[in-house]
């Protein structure tokens, strides 16, 4: 199964010039939903893994899917101000400024395994934030699953010495 | 399992006054999810569901869950702005003014039997705004699932026609 085909390119999304690529219609599509899960699960299933975090939103779709089939608990990374209790924040920066992230101080234990997924890997700076939150935490991350990967930004080097593995990759803007 | 247990209650969040039901700590906590994750699934199982549609964020955790086990698609309903294609918008009532979600026109098909997750129901206002966008596009929504459920809001009133299950419930703010 060609997972891209599932994968819906809109141009000027959300302003000009940008290519977003589209994955509701993956999500949409029974079998290619079960397929990019299982790819990642494949990737992970002899890690040990104890949490899955994901990053709002789209990140809790798969992210809670991995979880499940893992065994494993699931951890909300969210946006400022959405969390109740006592939290981290970590932040990155933007084309145009600095964004943030938080998660529960309490979500991840010192010895916890856990597998980052988020449908996007593009500059990587959400990433990033998300694994200093984990490590915060006493928390090891064994892996990064994502679904898409726009392989013409620096994602992968910002993750250097991470295990990274994306699902369906794109080169260029086109 | 009583997975009340698992749930945090904050006081004063996200104003003074509210009791905020946390579940991120049931999410975390594996046997707790998934015990959440099957009691639902067990609820609807039976029903030749074709779609899963879950209210942002929270609704996606569960909700990817479900589209998994039952072999559906997964539907996102989002709040504003955030969907690139053609879609339709619901709004609903506040306490003060209004809010809307959206979801793709293309999402749900005339003949889809669709399954409305989302992890509260409280008034039911974001509820009967998801169902309106359901109904718009032509599917028909056979069952709503909610992990917990405020019996002491007009939720289930507002929804009356519908099957509706719920996992956890509160009957007061303590």
């Amino acid at each position: 199964m060609d997972l891209k085909e599932h994968i819906r390119s809109v141009k000027d999304f959300p302003k000009p010039g940008i290519m977003f690529r589209d994955i509701t219609t993956l999500l949409e599509n029974p079998a290619a939903l079960k397929h990019a899960a299982e790819l990642m699960y494949e990737n992970v299933k002899n890690l040990g893994i104890t949490k899955v975090a994901g990053i709002e939103s789209r990140g809790f779709i798969i992210g809670g899917i991995l979880a499940d089939k893992l065994n494993a608990g699931f951890v909300m990374i969210r946006k400022p101000g959405k969390l109740p209790s006592k939290k981290f924040a970590a932040s990155y920066e933007l084309e145009y400024g600095t964004d943030s992230i938080e998660m529960h101080t309490d979500s991840i234990k010192p010895g916890d395994l856990v597998l980052l997924h988020d449908d996007l890997l593009a500059t990587g700076g959400t990433a990033r934030a998300a694994i200093k939150l984990i490590e915060n935490a006493g928390g090891k991350v064994v892996s990064g699953q994502f679904l898409v990967e726009l392989t013409f930004l620096p994602g992968r080097k910002n993750l250097e010495g991470y295990n990274i593995d994306t699902i369906v990759q794109y080169h260029d803007e086109n």
